[in-house]
């Protein structure tokens, strides 16, 4: 099955690249970002491949050899699916510009929904057959937990790196170009506008690829993991495979359903998810139709799936009273724009977090009740996140048409394409890209949430039997542990944060040091791209090495510290304010975003008024919080639990007491 | 000794009645001033006369007639404390005016300085009187944990409603009148130049000094109760009791090492504080010598304190890094600013916790060892708590100086007193509280954060025997109840921020409406005052309901849906949020506001510089997040908790399995 969603990807692509893919100009632009991107991720691979042979030496040493291998084979699968989506989205969207000039919005948007599947079909595909393979190999899902590390690892370092540089080059070419300078969005003449637009590619494409394929990963690892653990038949090890297979083709078939209309492109994606939804669901009957307690974790799975859409949409859509607040406050300032829409994003932290108790109490009564802490209920969860993670192909598809469409509208712009290429189509395509963008983050999370909480009690069931009944909230170090996990979170996000500033700031200083050179203001001199390319590659490299130590190393370190049950405590805090952060950061941001695009569309003064001014300053507040800091939480918790379950039996070694 | 600190605090008050008080237009300010704060002060304790006497008979019904008794002499006690303080600031604001302009700085500090003592004395006596008079009745610490709930319920509705008043007021007056007209901070001609400065002292003093005394009252009952369920003798209730008096003599002698020195003011306040640390630390061994464990915790407590102050200086004081690197980005605009500024903020939570998770550990480690989950270890922490505490009333001598001095500022302001009163002797008194209030909120978020732990402690020993033993972090219930609690402080800060944004928004709109008076922004015709008063005492009072409701509703709510269980992870989820929540926003906020102050004082163009204004930007944002949202947690969270120990006995009835 996963050659199968391999071979559809590699269909596409072929497909995709039989397209006309423009004129000189536009190859000449698509080029220069092709090249940025192509070395930024080059140099980043580079760095991961050194500290991937460290690790897998380390795991090799602690952990065994299966698990070094798994680690490996889970590295290399994400950097590939990383790159595959680099590569998808540099062929797309120079594509969905010319289709976009040469037959308007329906062409256009095929297109680029085109890479996005590329891109879906792929990831699937190459989890599938890593962890197909490694399971046939080694018939045991413990020696796979090194799989789930490399990958958590891996897209955690792809998210953070190409975080920091997309919203690091959007921000600073955005202050001095927009706003100092007063020139529009990617016009040549700005020397930030290749970084922005490679930005674009490593971050967004790149990046969400990554997390997607993780959190894909691990979740079905998991379910594997605790079918082991818990129920202890072979059965029960393979049923997520066969559930994340069997949606395969249920999604396969779903993706034809994505038909745009006339009215609302959302629609249309609505439509794909429910038919590839309905599918699984009928196909997953198949399997766990003689078991009403897994089932129903199935169905209720893919409820948590579609009331996270729904939240995601209430809280970021223009359409809504949230983000009109936002707007409307932007009248008196950029404080209030700032205040309210910080109010907001911690406000919808409730519901998603509703959501999930809700559904993480219904999975368990259906499942032998409340009162089995660490029994079939928890083996339950774990299968509704992988039921939930199962439609992730189509959810990915959907995902990267968004910057592919933002990145050809640059395209367009920079090779000097008619307005109405931009207004008419490419806009209205990225617009849509934005509510996607905070639909799949809101999925993301909480699948990664599920994951995350069933992970955890993989943990818990790897400590010795007597140190289970010990793990209460009361003890002192578990609630030191709690403590400290807790704030982790916090701090790994003012990392993220900090790093944005650090290279927006040198951004800045450089393209004003350019626009000081007579002639490139003018756009009679060609600006120096190249030097602002290398500004964001050395600082997102330069910032990756602290927050995947504060991953990878502070559970060791609290592990041996305070031992398993200190362990357990710094686990859960983070996992108790990691999500909140997550979902608060996301949202807030996307609600940002939008309220700018709803006074843009003539409110409160519409473009350049002063409400608009304020709108831009939150917007750009938004893009640090959503873009870079909320969505790097998901892999952080991930690659925290995995290194936790991984070095479980050195760190349960020191057994505290 | 609650009587001694009373009759200090009286007697402070009449020799402060004793100075003279300013000229004709000095006093006429002061007038309005104190109208609109007197009658913003009776609405919201007429509400609260309300909701009390139904508690009251909720609590009679539910919990006894003693704790309903305690519970209204805890109210009352809250609401006299911030009377008091209210009554006091405003008589000290107008006479530190006058002293301003006849002496200088050094009458106008010692001036302002002898109305904080009035407010500090008065705070730790009228506690000690309550508290030890119920002991006397009742001789049973669980019959006095209903004057926790009263305080904590009290001050909460104090800190939301004066929070919500005074940055809703500060805000919407600087953005129409410093931000748009371009006039002064407190110029008379801005309408909402009254309501701002009645903020400041319903805000400031009244809402600092309930959140301080009911911090003290809690912990010291906290420990009684501890003392008694844990250690069941006579002396060990009292202790908290001895340890809190003697620091009255302390207190009371260190507060005379307050001697202003040429050099750095805040040098001297740091001087009076050691002092009285030293002291009580002597007069503590006289009480704890011969208990190695419980000493060395008062000693522990004590260097908490110490680190805490450090902490805060460091982050929000413009001599250090932090501070200066948001001031430097403000050069890029307001995004980078508030950016910076968060990133900073979230990233300082560390500190706090890990000074708190090694105090918390050292302090079980020396009292019994780490296996004692609910023994001596955690009625040290308790004495650790009520040691940090019992120096309070010198903390709040120093904290109440701040506003005293802001309001003295706007006095001389408006009443046309000549520059030099302003520049050269309120605002460097001004400066300095910035200071003294994050160093304060800094010590009142630690205190409280031992004492909410050792109040948890407190409730977990009310569940019956058979029950302690299943709090495990797996458990579902206390899992579902974990995720629950965690998000409700991002929740609980959401709707201030949003509600300090609402009465902005309002003062805002009517600001301008006058400003489009003719005769009004030119100064000859005077502002309708009263208008921007009503405005936002009306937004205060509606705003108090939804954020009482989550503090006292919810644990009621959970623990009858969760059971006990559910409840016992929904508190400490609270608890685990709550602390880096309340740290990241207050010392985020300082930060930004000193980060303005060292732009104003020349950096990157000074004042009115494209860098001043994304500073004030930041600035105000900040203010919404260091005055209203942050130092509401506090009281949040022991409410909670409070309402959760009070009723434990009603919903660990429905002992769910």
């Amino acid at each position: 099955m996963g050659a199968l969603s391999v071979a559809t990807s590699l269909w596409y692509a072929w497909r995709l690249g039989s397209i006309d893919a423009g004129d000189q100009k536009m190859r000449e632009v698509a080029g220069y970002i092709r090249e940025g991107a192509d070395a930024f991720l080059r140099a980043e691979i580079e760095i991961m491949a050194v500290g991937t042979a460290l690790l897998a030496l380390i795991i090799l040493l602690a952990a065994g050899w299966q698990n070094a291998v798994s680690f490996i084979v889970g590295s290399v699968s994400s950097a590939l699916a990383g790159y595959v989506g680099l590569e998808t989205s540099l062929k797309a969207n120079v594509r969905t510009a010319a289709m976009a000039l040469k037959g308007g919005i329906k062409p256009a948007f095929s297109t680029a929904y085109q890479g996005g599947k590329v891109m879906g079909f792929f990831v699937v595909g190459i989890a599938l057959i890593g962890i197909g393979t490694l399971y046939l190999l080694f018939r045991d899902p413990l020696q796979i937990v090194g799989y789930m590390f490399g990958a958590s690892l891996m897209s955690l370092l792809l998210r953070v790196g190409g975080g920091i540089y997309t919203k690091g080059a959007d921000i600073g070419s955005d202050l001095v170009g927009k706003v100092e300078a007063g020139i529009p969005e990617d016009d040549p003449r700005n020397p930030g506008v290749i970084a922005d637009n490679v930005g674009d590619n490593v971050g967004d494409c790149v990046g969400m690829g990554a997390d997607l394929f993780e959190t894909y990963a691990v979740t079905v690892i998991t379910a594997m993991l605790l079918g082991y653990l818990l129920k202890g038949g072979v059965a029960y090890e393979v049923m997520p495979l066969y559930l994340a297979s069997i949606s395969v083709i249920a999604t396969l078939i779903g993706s034809y359903f994505v038909i745009p209309s006339q009215k609302r492109i959302m629609n249309a994606f609505y439509r794909g998810l429910a038919a590839s939804a309905v599918l699984s669901l009928a196909a997953d009957y198949l399997i766990f139709g003689h078991d009403f307690g897994l089932y129903s974790a199935v169905i209720i799975g893919t409820l948590v799936l579609i009331a996270m859409y729904v939240f995601a949409e209430y809280f970021t859509s223009y359409e809504f009273k949230p983000v009109r607040k936002v707007a409307e406050r932007s009248q008196t300032g950029a404080a209030l724009n700032i205040i309210t829409g910080m109010a907001n994003g911690l406000k919808s932290t409730l519901f998603p977090v509703l959501i999930v108790s809700v559904a993480v109490l219904a999975v368990f009564v259906l499942n032998g009740g409340l009162s089995s802490s660490l029994g079939d209920g928890i083996y339950a969860i774990a299968i509704s996140a992988v039921a939930m993670m199962s439609l992730v192909g189509i959810v990915i598809s959907i995902d990267t048409f968004g910057p592919i469409a933002d990145n050809a509208g640059g395209i367009a712009e920079m090779a000097g394409l008619p307005k109405t290429v931009r207004e008419g189509v490419t806009d209205v395509l990225d617009s849509v890209g934005n509510t996607t963008k905070a639909t799949t983050k809101a999925y993301a999370i909480a699948s990664a949430a599920l994951a995350s909480l069933s992970l955890f009690a993989g943990f818990e069931l790897e400590l010795p039997k007597w140190m289970l009944s010990q793990v209460l909230v009361s003890d002192p170090l578990v609630l030191v542990g709690m403590f400290i996990g807790g704030v982790i979170p916090f701090v790994f996000t003012a990392l993220l944060m900090d790093g944005v500033g650090v290279a927006a700031f040198g951004i800045v200083k450089e393209i004003r040091r350019q626009f000081r050179i007579k002639g490139v203001p003018e756009g009679t001199v060609k600006p120096g791209y190249a030097a602002c390319v290398n500004i964001t590659t050395k600082v997102a490299l330069r910032e990756l090495a602290l927050p995947a130590i504060l991953a990878a190393g502070t559970p060791v370190l609290v592990g041996l510290v305070l031992g398993p049950l200190g362990l357990s405590g710094y686990m859960f805090g983070a996992i108790v304010t990691g999500f909140p952060i997550a979902i608060w950061m996301t949202t807030g941001g996307g609600a940002w975003d939008n309220a700018k695009k709803y006074v843009e569309s003539g409110f409160y003064g519409g473009k350049n008024s002063e409400a608009h001014k304020a709108a831009v300053i939150g917007d750009t507040v938004g893009d640090a919080t959503k873009d870079t800091a909320g969505p790097a939480v998901n892999p952080f918790i991930k690659v925290m639990v995995t290194v936790s379950v991984l070095f479980a039996p050195i760190t349960s070694l020191r057994q505290s007491r």
